[in-house]
């Protein structure tokens, strides 16, 4: 297929970039008649969104660049929403409106396009958010890894709401809402270089019914979502952030079997895999047992888990094994998973 | 250099984007740094934003992939902040806040990154713009051009502010700002595959000394910026849009010597290449020699022109040549300038 000039019908030419009538006709059909419910205007540069009054607005962005560009649970496009979405939802925000950029090699079928942006669509309309603003562009053959998405929003919190590292405790838990590294996990098996096969599915998903559940909750002090360097990275910058160690214990972070098996056999640890639908969260420690009830019962995060406690002195993060040793959790150096999220 | 691996501290590498130690000290190195004076705070996955009362939001986003990085009269970084500031101007809006996507190819220098933020940052300082949210991508060696960026911006306009190609009317006149296909042509001859050089800077620069000037005037119906598909394409869109023939001059449409003579040599048409730091503007007839007159006198766009005249009824877009012949402006077809912007 590399060797052949695309078919103008089944394949993205350099012409679909370069602001003329293909480029239109790519717009239109793909992008427009696919995100048109979901209020994108593709005939104006710049699109008005309408803010209710007495919140507060935060933006925040992210690039994405999954080799495959599907994988079992998903594709780069509910990606996309997934991760801009999520990291709104963490800092205590309800999404609002979203913007897409995408970056399209020459040669890329268009079917393949279309699978992408149809749930890119549908994960938009789970989330309840509207994608108001696009840009595309074409790269030439050979100058880009297939599509690259960027995806940035705009959500609103309450004015009243201070979650941050800032506010953690000495002695508040440290929780997460399911299993960790299936989303690491998932993109390496699905690029067949090590012929495992499993029924092993990214977490991808939006995490608003957690967060909202969680945000109820007086205690709740800080959240994320545990993406590129998974949950080992959130509780280091955690303890840098708040100058306190930090404790889990390995036996509580729920992990699945497929993962667990896929990272013995790999070498990899699940603990620095990316999860693209879980979050991370500390709540003071008297509401830390009835808030994972909480989430387990109404079926919201089924495997939720109290997984640690903030210490009350700077030290570093050390993970209690299962047989009870002790293991210090150090940073992420030269281990890369690149094109993971 | 392709055959050699990078040294730690002058190329960018795989780890520096996976999660952990060297993307905190490659975004904390460049990005933080150069940023910090400008609002970017690298520690939150969403950044609170500040906006006015009694405005109305508008979202815009841009992809930039210009080959290559570096051109006469500014590089890819202060290209990003003039896109989309631009985008926000030309539809009436204050630009407040922007984020930042990098996607960096492994293997790119520091130093020219370092080139690039610092661009980026004074564009960004200058536009009086403020980066609150970024991320970065690394791709493995051969995966991406090199750098590509994305940039999202925030704006705010007046409720009352009635812009649009809706409300153009016949007899109306058509303005720009300036000479046109300098950026395009810059980009050209920077690739020095046609082993031209020349005098020859793109025009890459916030209009938004210009869009603030003709925003003070009643008449003003609609103001775009040439990007990709130049003039001539916007031209196009708004004759189709509303529905109304257009009427382009020729000689009255500023062109500099040396991007005629380029276009000459090489057989392309300055009314298709793009600009980026221009404006066209549609503004009733009564005002449009008045605008131009402030224009041009007050420096803020020395070269501005009155350059065609809305129609009365349903047409193409027509251009008188020096010659008083008629040229039919056609839709940009299969004759693209990958990687201009």
């Amino acid at each position: 297929m590399k060797n052949t000039p695309p078919k103008l019908d089944k394949h993205v030419r350099l012409a679909h970039g370069n602001g003329g009538r293909y480029m239109r006709e790519l717009i239109d059909a793909l992008f427009a008649t696919r995100l048109g419910a979901n209020g994108l205007d593709t005939s104006v540069d710049a699109a008005p969104v309408d803010v209710p009054q007495g919140v507060r607005l935060m933006m925040t962005t992210d690039g994405f660049t999954v080799d495959p560009l599907e994988f079992p649970g998903g594709n780069i496009g509910s990606l996309a929403i997934h991760g801009t979405v999520n990291d709104l939802a963490v800092a205590g925000a309800v999404p609002m409106y979203l913007t897409l950029n995408a970056f399209i090699e020459e040669g890329t079928e268009i079917k393949l396009l279309e699978r992408i942006v149809d749930a890119l669509a549908a994960a938009a309309q789970e989330a309840g958010v509207k994608i108001v603003a696009g840009d595309t562009k074409v790269l030439a053959r050979g100058e880009c890894g297939g599509v690259y998405l960027a995806t940035t929003g705009l959500g609103a919190i309450p004015h009243d709401l201070a979650l941050g590292q800032q506010t953690v405790q000495p002695g508040d838990r440290i929780i997460v809402s399911g299993s960790v590294g299936d989303h690491g996990t998932a993109v390496l098996l699905a690029r067949e270089e090590y012929g495992l096969r499993g029924d092993l599915k990214s977490d991808s998903a939006s995490v608003l019914p957690i967060t909202e559940m969680l945000l109820k909750r007086p205690g709740l002090r800080f959240m994320r979502d545990p993406t590129r360097g998974g949950l080992a990275t959130v509780a280091l910058d955690l303890a840098r952030e708040t100058g306190l160690s930090i404790a889990l214990a390995e036996e509580a972070i729920p992990l699945s079997e497929p993962v667990s098996a896929v990272c013995e056999l790999l070498g990899y640890d699940p603990l620095y895999l990316a999860c693209e639908g879980r979050v991370v969260a500390v709540i003071a420690a008297d509401q830390a047992d009835d808030a994972v009830a909480e989430l387990r019962l109404s079926g919201v995060a089924p495997d939720a888990a109290v997984i640690g406690t903030v210490g009350d002195a700077p030290g570093p993060v050390m993970l209690t094994t299962g047989l009870g040793g002790q293991r210090l959790i150090d940073e992420l150096e030269d281990d890369p998973l690149p094109r993971i999220c």
